[in-house]
This record gives structure tokens, C-alpha cells and sequence, in this order.
């Protein structure tokens, strides 16, 4: 590899393979509670759970959202996958010399509320202004913070009622055979709605991202019981997501294609444009693994929250089948494999 | 302000002006035991310190470090400076497309050198790549956090044998009129280092940066005890920082030109160029405010160690005058303005 190419940066085989070879082997990945190595959605060390993500989604502004309100909710949902309560939020700005003071103050209203919204305080942060050409308009970069949420402890113990476990954090490695797939919305929106918007395809008015911080629902989930893992499904989408639960939990998936919630104009706009929408990226959904006894329960309550009402299970975890293995709608089954690139480049 | 401007960035008055208008309105800058309106070098809430830095430094690679040394002592340096051990980092890397896998190596091993000397882990990381044009190389994002360190109660103990304090981390608002000044070392090796590699300059070979972790130098001198407040003086240089500590502590800072150690070279350089070396920015230095009875031990622990071998005391804290004054060399005195702008864009 001696020239680091778009590819590299999108979330399926081509980053694992730009990770293991330049990243990964460089640093400590052994240290902490969920270490680096694990590449789970966050690190955890002295069970403060700990996470970063640097934002360049081309255009800046798109529907249902914008560079600001991604950056707030990908770093909270990052933190809130794994169990944990968001604490704090710091702020890195690298803005191009020439960007629009109006566009700078939609970005921080747009902060601003996703903050407020999600009760998650911004509370370092640090500005650079670099020269024409040296940055796309601007680079916002968030890191997290989070601490053990009693809503954890409420789970695992509800867990443990159930079967005898040892998990302490909503690990991606967690599954066990017969555990439920539950998908908390329809997939594909925020990957559609920004490239609609970029490259002018004409979805972008039926099209919004998803963008959304989604702390308060995954807190009522967990009051319920009985979650093992859970994931945002964001670069490389449900696809590679499914994927990772797989191989880390050392399982099979298989799910359902006529029951995964999707919004009929990305089936059309993915139909056009030759993507398969189980590889586009979301910013405001969960992947949820959980014990069979509990998976109604779980379903239900995510149902009654506007951020989750169109939550679905789609599948469950087999010692059967290796990988993921999706039944069609047509009744054909088919390996779901994750992505190689992502398909579309700066959608986060 | 219609449009950014490469001044907004540089940690003067400009940038002052940048965060008063759009971004420090727009957020909550109230929670935490040290808030976001503190302006500190790192945000404290529930016990835990946390930071960020974008490091958008041009050339990547200058004379004593790089983009990578840079990142890892930027942010470890800045829980430091609190009072705190940093526990932990997470990096960003936003990578321009044809970015060579040398240097991209080259930089992680880098990172992992310092992560190693400082003993602070990467936990949490995330890349993404951007087509040319879109970013110049490589921006290295750095959060870390950091926990209250032993150290840093033995200190404020052996501090409260001195004087009545409420003192709980070292704030830059908690100097004392007759607090001493000390810097650990040569100021403005950093910022002439890269503008001399940039702009071929030719004192490359004379001016390293001084690039460097100091959580170890810090701990020490926190068991000396009696620190009050420390800042590492980065952008704006001691000038600035002399003036934050002035003015968050509504005390007066006199220093005396002749005590304040500089390299030869930078002296040099500076003449010939035009510049203020207390205005250049530094990656390995310290300012630290400290109780007089307490001043020549501080002291002379710092010039014990490598990295403080060069420290002076500089001056002190008093009621007598507003804002910086010093007495120059030739027994005149004049004001130290914080910088408007950095004399040298992108050196960190």
C-alpha cells in the first residue's frame, strides 16, 4: 500500500485492511476494559468509556441535518451503544480560511441544540483556521465521554435472571446463538440523503438523514432487560455491522430481508443507482442484540419512541451458518457480505 | 465577521474575538468544575479532565518532531498543566487521498513512541480519508482525559501549609499577588523550528522544536508542593499565556527580559525576522505560578530533570500593576500585549 486511497477510509475490508497494517500494529491496543483492539464503537479504561470522531460529510449542509448535528450525534451514539451515559462532548474546529461566518453559526446552532437535545454538555474545545485549499470548508472532530449508566446495571441483572453471563459493557463480541437481531428504524436514509443532495439526484425531498442522538431511547431499552450488544450501524451500514457482531461474537447471523425497515424511496433511489441499502451508512439508528425472552419487550419499547417507531426484528444469531445469511424476499438466500469500500465517500 | 480569516486561528485577540462571537454563545459554557467559559486548557466535570486539540502543523515533518510527536504532547500536556494524570487518548486521523504509506507510517510510529514515553494509551480512534484538496496531508485530532492525580493532592496539602486556598486543580485564575513565574525552559524553539524548515530559512539545523510530554516533570514538581496554576504556552506563546494568567486571576505580572532563558539561535532568527520570541508557540514548555516560600524548590526540582534542565524564574504576580509589564534588558519596562494574531500560522 503505498499510496492511502479513498477506499481506504470507508469502513469495509479496505479500512480493516489500512487499520491492521499502518494503525493497529503501532499502538498498545491491549490496555483497558474494551481495548482499541476490540474496535468496538468505544475504548473503556477505568470504567470511563471514551470514544472520537473526525466529521468531513461533503456538503456540509444536507436534509435532516448538517456537519453539526452529525458530529454531536455519531460521538453520543458511539458512547451510548455500549451501555454507557454520555458525560461530555469536546469540539475540535479546523475551518478553511473563507468560510461564510453564517455558515459557521448554522453549524454551532446546530450543535447547540443536538447538545441540548441529547443533555450531553460540550466541555473543551479547540479552533484552527488553516488556508484556502487546506481543509473543505470546515473539519469538526468530536470526542466523548461517558460513565457506567445505572440503566446498564438494570440490564445485565435482568440479563442474568435469564442465563448466567459475565458481560459488564454491551460489547460487540456478546452474542450467543438464538440471541434476536432487532434493527431500531429504516436503513439507508443519511447515505441516500447526502449523496441525493450532493451530486443533485433529486431524492433530497424525500429523503432526510436520520441524524440523531439516540441516548434517551437506548436508555429506555436497556430499563427492559436482557440486551447483550449493540451497535450504530454507520459507515458500511447494517451490512458490516451485522458482520462485526458475527465474527467477534464467533456466530452466525441470519436475517430476514422482508422484515428490515426500509423507506420506499431509498428502495427506489438505491434501484437506480445500483447500491444496496444494507451497505449505506445511518446516523441516527441501533443494532440491537438480545436474549429471545426479552426481544418483544425490547421491540415494543423502542416502538413507542419517535426515534424508534419503526424498529423491527430482523433476524437472530445461529451456531448454524457461518457469516451473515439473509433469506430474500423472493425465498432465495444470499450471503451478506461487508462491503469492500463504502460505496458513497463523506457521508460522515 | 463575514468570512474567516487565517487570523482567527491564532490564539491572540483575534481568536478571542472568533470564540466570542460564535462559539462560545452558542454553548451551554456553564457545567462542570472547570467550564468550557474557563477557557482552561482542559474542561473538568465529575472528577474527570478531558481535552482536545486538531493538529493541522505544515510540514508534517519539521526539525525535533512531527505531526504525530505533536498530537500525543499537545493534549497530554494540556491534562498535565490541571493537575491531572492523563489516563488515556483517542486520535483522529483525516487522511488527503495519496498521502504516501511512509509517512503515514512514520507518523504512527510517532505517536506510539510518545504514547510509550508519556505511558498514556490510545483507547479510541477513528480515520477517515478525503480526496486531494480536500485536506493538506494529514489533520491528527487528539482528545485525552485525564484523572485526579496523587500528586496533585500531596501539592494543594503542602500548599495549605502556606496560606488559607480553596484551590482544587490549577486553574489559570488562581494566582496570588507575590506568586512566583516560572518557565521550564527556552521559549519560541517550537514556532521557529517549523517556519524556518517551511520557508527554508536555514536555522533548521540550530533550532530544534522542543516537542515533548512533561507529565512526568509536572508530577514531580507537584510534590515539591505550593503550584497554583500551570499552562503550557502554546499558540500566542508566553506572551499570552502571561496574560490569560493575569487576567483570569485579576493580578498583575511583572517579569524581568533578563531571566527568560532563549536559545541563541531563536534570538537570532527572531531579529532577523522581525518577531517577538514570547508571541512564537512552544510544545514543551511550561508556565507555572507558584507560592514564593515554595519558588526555589520548584525550581530546582525542574532543572533536575531533561526536559525542565533550562527553567527560570521569571517573575511574580502582584497587585502593584494591570496586565504584563517587563523590565527589558536595557532597564526600560514596557507592556506585553497578548499577540493579535500568531506571527506564525499552523505550527501546531
Amino acid at each position: 500500500m503505498s499510496k492511502i486511497l479513498m477506499s481506504h477510509g470507508a469502513g469495509g475490508e479496505k479500512m480493516k485492511q489500512l487499520l491492521d497494517t499502518f494503525i493497529l500494529p503501532k499502538l498498545r491496543s491491549d490496555i483497558g476494559d474494551v481495548p482499541l483492539s476490540a474496535l468496538d464503537d468505544s475504548g473503556i479504561i477505568d470504567d470511563i468509556v471514551f470514544t472520537i470522531d473526525g466529521h468531513t460529510v461533503k456538503p456540509i449542509f444536507f436534509p435532516g441535518g448538517d456537519i453539526g448535528s452529525l458530529a454531536v450525534a455519531g460521538t453520543v451514539n458511539d458512547i451510548a451503544v455500549m451501555g454507557a451515559r454520555p458525560v461530555a462532548l469536546a469540539l475540535s474546529l479546523v475551518i478553511e480560511e473563507g468560510l461564510d461566518g453564517q455558515d459557521l453559526e448554522k453549524i454551532m446552532d446546530s450543535i447547540s441544540l443536538a447538545s441540548e437535545k441529547a443533555g450531553v454538555p460540550v466541555m473543551a474545545g479547540d479552533t484552527k483556521v488553516v488556508e484556502r485549499g487546506a481543509a473543505d470548508k470546515i473539519v469538526v472532530t468530536t470526542a466523548g465521554i461517558g460513565v457506567r449508566s445505572n440503566a446498564l446495571d438494570i440490564n445485565i441483572k435482568k440479563l442474568k435472571k435469564i442465563r448466567h453471563t459475565h458481560i459488564r459493557w454491551l460489547r460487540d463480541s456478546n452474542l450467543q446463538p438464538g440471541d434476536k437481531i432487532i434493527v431500531s428504524g429504516t436503513v439507508g436514509d443519511h447515505g441516500i440523503a447526502v449523496l441525493s443532495c450532493r451530486e443533485g439526484y433529486g431524492f433530497e425531498s424525500e429523503i432526510l438523514s436520520d441524524v440523531c442522538s439516540l441516548n434517551s431511547m437506548i436508555e429506555k431499552a436497556l430499563h427492559v432487560g436482557g440486551i447483550v450488544s449493540m451497535k450504530d450501524p454507520t459507515r458500511g451500514g447494517l451490512a458490516n455491522t451485522l458482520n462485526e457482531f458475527a465474527e467477534k461474537s464467533g456466530v452466525g447471523i441470519e436475517i430476514d430481508e422482508e422484515f428490515i425497515p426500509l423507506n420506499p424511496a431509498v428502495i427506489i433511489a438505491c434501484g437506480l443507482l445500483g447500491l444496496d441499502p444494507l451497505e449505506i451508512g445511518n446516523e441516527g439508528k441501533v443494532v440491537i442484540g438480545v436474549a429471545p425472552e426479552k426481544a418483544d419487550e425490547v421491540l415494543a419499547c423502542l416502538r413507542a419512541t419517535e426515534e424508534g417507531k419503526n424498529a423491527a426484528l430482523i433476524g437472530q444469531a445461529s451456531s448454524e451458518i457461518k457469516g451473515v445469511v439473509m433469506k430474500t424476499s423472493v425465498g432465495g438466500r444470499r450471503v451478506v457480505e461487508p462491503p469492500i469500500g463504502d460505496p458513497i465517500p463523506r457521508i460522515c
